[in-house]
């Protein structure tokens, strides 16, 4: 292999594609990147055996040929030189790598050893804008849960309902779903929630469409010079849009900004009591109150003022609904429920792509 | 107590106190900050017994008085309310806090318990400008060590020596010397770099001079409306101006960021080395050229060009010659030396109040 090669380019796919590659691994060359020559290009891949991710750079060839080296050294080094071509040369498993001021030798191991993901044959592709699925992913992709014993819980779900493409992810204590848009294709994917968290950052500033190749196992995403590959859960998910309410005797809508600031507040007195906070909607005096009381340090009471609709309280965890806030756009939010043992909805009310539910705490 | 006090003014002063104040401290009291009135004034202050910091800020005060409460809850409350005016009020050890959104109560703790600093008596003033200070802490606090089992080598030397002040810290590998200027007075404080530490916090962007009062036991610093007080350490510091050599075989004169950009992708190559890398500098060739090997994942030679009288090589730790190469602030530097068993020095070329000596690592 010998090849040339921009640090701007090579830092980028490094940049994208190392942080998958992990040192604790029990297989020791998932801590390599692989670097392959492929029609001229530079392919720089790595996986941790459920991801894997793969960015193709542009440089010139004049030996084809392959080798791992450790991503966080390779990572590093790269990005510490200077901008402007890198000559990489490889002579018996070593990498030497060359610019007018520097020569390095780096280490490798045979790349044939390097774990590949199985190709997706007979697979379905569509397409989707990358900013729209980039959007609607950041709205649900928290709800998903870390559990890796309900594995079912730690998937962000895709699917088609009815002609319409949705995101939805759930830790049972809270839901999030998003509208995509109309699709023709029907499907079903449950990916982790971490390969999510890649594609996100994947996606970045990506303008333009995702390609998104699935079978039964795997899915493929292709944003730009970038591949993903994530094995699919495989689990049936929870029907949970029979858990949305369609109507509410409470409903309050207030600023986004000024909710998001008195549960903010209210959350600082909630921290012994699991970020326990009460909700009380006063429809004669059009506000919604926020109350929380920690035993031993103090009490605290915040208001907001609104267009309010009905009476009563409910008690909730702040933390999820201040992180529902915060994926939410639109400058007025609605907070719905029906009673104090049965779920809240937070939504924009000129919005109805996107619903948030929140389980009630016993209080 | 009874008082209105903006919240801009009680969120700075929270700011620089409060991380004084500690939970993990066996002494509750001093998990809290102080509130008191003081001429019109509030005073918010923190302490751990070795360091006390007390920020003044104007307010409206209609009742004198004082409490302690919890510093992290204070902080983090006042931080999240919206700017304008706030009214602090005290019943029973309860402090009600209130603006027109927002009501709390915050448990507190009788200001009587709470441990004061001893004042400096027949202690004598100085001062010094502010960003004169700060700009010579940052060039050698970083030398200090953290090892608390040599609480000498803790502290950061104020001190003056025929007549001029300097700064100097040393944790036995290396050593950073800054001339302060000329001064009629004569003192010797050895400080502790962690109270140096909230002192650059609080000096900040400070216009105008810092006052420094001490006596045999304790150093009073007032930057704008704080005070800090610390403890000195009683020790009597090393005789550390023998060490730094007067002239030199070796010196070679580079571009700073060309050696700071070779030092630290060799410092990649000499992580299970401790940091050792070998700088080899070749009157000849006019050049420093640093090298580095890890038995595991390969090797590095980086090169720079300069000015260079003398050749040799002298092995030492990357990340202290990282650390001084980054305080310094000329285009160039000077790497000087007499032997690999000798003290490197490393100089502005073109400043001679500031010094900074490596100790070579055997090779």
């Amino acid at each position: 292999m010998k090849l040339q090669v921009t640090q701007e380019n090579l830092n980028k796919a490094l940049g994208t594609v190392a942080r998958v590659a992990n040192t604790r691994n029990a297989l020791p060359i998932l801590a390599n990147v692989l670097l392959k020559t492929t029609n001229n290009r530079l392919s720089v891949a790595a996986t941790n055996l459920d991801i894997a991710i793969t960015e193709y750079c542009g440089a010139k060839v004049s030996e084809e040929g392959s080798i791992t080296v450790p991503a966080r050294l390779m990572q590093d080094f790269i990005s510490n030189l200077p901008h402007g071509v890198i000559e990489l040369r490889l002579e018996e498993n070593k990498l030497h790598i060359s610019t007018d001021q520097y020569n390095s030798v780096i280490n490798g191991v045979v790349a044939d050893d390097f774990p590949v993901m199985p190709a997706i044959t007979d697979g379905k592709t569509w397409q989707i804008s990358g900013q729209q699925l980039k959007k609607g992913l950041q709205q649900v992709i928290f709800a998903a849960s870390n559990d890796q014993t309900r594995p079912v819980l730690t998937g962000v779900l895709l699917h088609s309902v009815k002609g319409m493409i949705y995101l939805a992810a759930t830790d049972s204590h809270r839901l999030a779903e998003k509208n995509l848009g109309a699709s023709e294709d029907t499907y079903s994917l449950l990916i982790p929630a971490t390969a999510m968290q890649d594609l996100l950052r994947i996606i970045g500033d990506l303008e333009g469409d995702v390609r998104i190749t699935s079978d039964d196992q795997q899915v493929l995403f292709q944003a730009g010079d970038v591949e993903l590959v994530a094995r699919l859960i495989d689990a049936n998910y929870p029907d949970y849009r029979r858990l949305i309410p369609e109507s509410f005797q409470v409903v309050a809508t207030v600023k986004r900004t000024d909710l998001v600031n008195v549960t903010k507040v209210s959350s600082l007195f909630a921290r012994e009591s699991a970020g326990s906070i009460t909700m009380n909607i006063d429809e004669q005096a059009q506000t919604i109150s926020v109350r929380s009381v920690a035993s031993q340090l103090g009490e605290n009471t915040s208001n907001a003022t609104g267009k309010v609709t009905g009476s009563g309280s409910i008690t909730l965890n702040s933390r999820y609904l201040l992180d529902a806030l915060q994926v939410m756009n639109g400058d007025e939010v609605s907070f719905c429920f029906n009673g104090k043992l049965e779920a809240a909805v937070v939504r924009d009310p000129k919005a109805d792509d996107y619903v948030h539910i929140i389980m009630p705490l016993k209080s």
